[in-house]
C-alpha cells in the first residue's frame, strides 16, 4: 500500500520556501501529510537542523517523503509533483511558456536577494516603519522591488492575469506566494497591478488557510525578527 | 525559418554556472551559437551588467534564448532543454530518478556557499595553498565537501557509475562539473569514489573543450581573485 505524501516544513510564519509547497499542494488538490519542525536556530547544534538533517543531507525545508523517496528543495519538489501529477497542469501549457515561468521561478530561487534580506516573511507582523525605512535607504531593496513589477507585470500582461500564467494557478504562482506576504507586511509602495494580484493571491484558499495556521502559531522566534526586541501582537 | 539557439555566458575561465549549460549542450550534441560577454564588473554600470540586463532582467548569465524565447537561469535552461531535446535524455529515466537529480542539482544550485565563497571556479590556476589554508581554517568548507562526498557517492553508488545516474550524462553531472574544476584547482583532500568521478567528468570531450577555451583566455581578472595579486603563469 503506498503511503500519502510526507511533508516537512518549518514555521509557518516564517518559512517561505515551506509556504511555496504548502500552498502549491493546496492549491491542486493534493493529498498529504504534513510534519511541522519548529525552528529553535539555524545552528548544527539545534533541534531544528537535527531533525531536518536525519531525513534531507542539506538541513534544510521543505522536504517531501513519498515513500522511500526523498526530495528537497522547493523546486524539485515542485517538478517532481508536476510530474507526478501530470493532470493537475502545476505547470502551463506548452513548452514556451513552461520555459517562462521556470525563469520565473529561478528569478526568485537564486535572487531577490535584498527583498529576500530587507524583508523576512513574517506574515503575524505588521511591519510598515521597517519597510519604509528600507525603502529610504536600501537602493538593492528598491531595485528589487523594480524587477518584481517587470517580471510580474509582463507576465500578468501577456497572459491576461488573474494568474501569473493565464487562469491557472500553477507552481509560478505559488513560488511568488511569500512574495506577497512580504510586500504586505512591510508596506512596500507597489503598483496597481501588482497590488491586484497580490489581492488575488491572499484570497486563494491555499493562501487563506496558510496565513490562518501562521497566525495560530504564537512562536516569536526572536532570531528571525532581526528588527524588533519582542512580540506585539497586532491591532 | 527557425534560428539555432544561441547562448550568452561569461567568461570561461571564472562563469560555473554557464560551464553548466555550455557542457550540456556539447555533451548531448545540441547545436548553438555562443556569445560570451566578458566580466568587467558586476556593478550595475559596468559593461557585463549592461549587456546581459538588455537581453535578462535578472542580469545573470547563461541566458538562452530560442527566437523570441528568453530563458535564464541555469536550472530553467536546463529543464527547457530537457523538454525540447526530449531523445537526448537530459535526465536520467524514471520519475523517482528524476526527482533524485532535481534534488542534486538543487543542492548545488542553492547550497555549497562556503564551497563556493573560498574556492571560486578558476580553471587556469593551481592553487593547492589556498585550498590548504582554507581546508584548514574553514570548517563550513569542510562540512560542504563532506556532504558532497555523501550525495554524490550515495549516488554513484546506487546507480553504479561512472555518471551520476549510471551509463548516461545528464544535468546532474553538468552541475556538477564546475564543482570537479574547484576541487581540482584547489587540490582539496577527496575520497577515492570521487576522485575517480573526478576523473571520468575531465575527461569528457565537452569538459575538455570547455577547459581549452578558458585555458586561452588569458583574461585575469582581480575581481575574480581574491587571494592573489596578479596573474602567474602555470608550469
Amino acid at each position: 500500500m503506498s503511503q500519502p505524501l510526507t511533508l516537512y516544513i518549518g514555521n509557518k510564519n516564517y518559512s517561505s520556501w515551506s509556504m511555496r509547497i504548502g500552498v502549491l499542494l493546496k492549491e491542486k488538490d493534493i493529498e498529504f501529510r504534513e510534519i511541522k519542525v519548529r525552528f529553535d536556530s539555524f545552528s548544527p547544534q539545534s533541534e531544528f537542523k537535527k531533525t531536518i538533517l536525519a531525513i534531507n543531507p542539506t538541513g534544510t525545508v521543505p522536504v517531501l517523503v513519498d515513500n522511500n523517496l526523498v526530495i528537497w528543495d522547493s523546486l524539485a519538489i515542485a517538478e517532481y509533483l508536476a510530474e507526478k501529477f501530470l493532470e493537475r497542469q502545476l505547470w502551463p501549457d506548452g513548452v514556451a511558456q513552461r520555459a517562462r515561468a521556470r525563469s520565473l521561478c529561478a528569478a526568485m530561487h537564486g535572487g531577490f536577494t535584498a527583498l529576500r534580506n530587507a524583508c523576512p516573511m513574517n506574515i503575524e507582523a505588521k511591519l510598515p516603519e521597517v519597510g519604509a525605512l528600507a525603502w529610504r535607504d536600501n537602493a538593492a531593496l528598491r531595485a528589487d522591488v523594480a524587477r518584481l513589477e517587470t517580471l510580474l507585470g509582463e507576465s500578468l500582461q501577456r497572459n491576461s492575469g488573474p494568474f501569473l500564467f493565464g487562469e491557472q494557478f500553477s507552481i509560478a504562482d505559488a513560488f511568488y506566494a511569500p512574495v506577497v506576504m512580504r510586500l504586505q507586511t512591510y508596506a512596500l509602495p507597489v503598483s496597481a497591478t501588482l497590488l491586484a494580484y497580490m489581492k488575488h493571491i491572499t484570497n486563494l484558499p491555499s493562501v487563506q488557510g496558510w496565513i490562518v495556521d501562521a497566525l495560530q502559531e504564537h512562536d516569536f522566534r526572536a532570531f528571525e525578527e532581526p528588527y524588533r526586541l519582542e512580540h506585539t501582537v497586532n491591532p
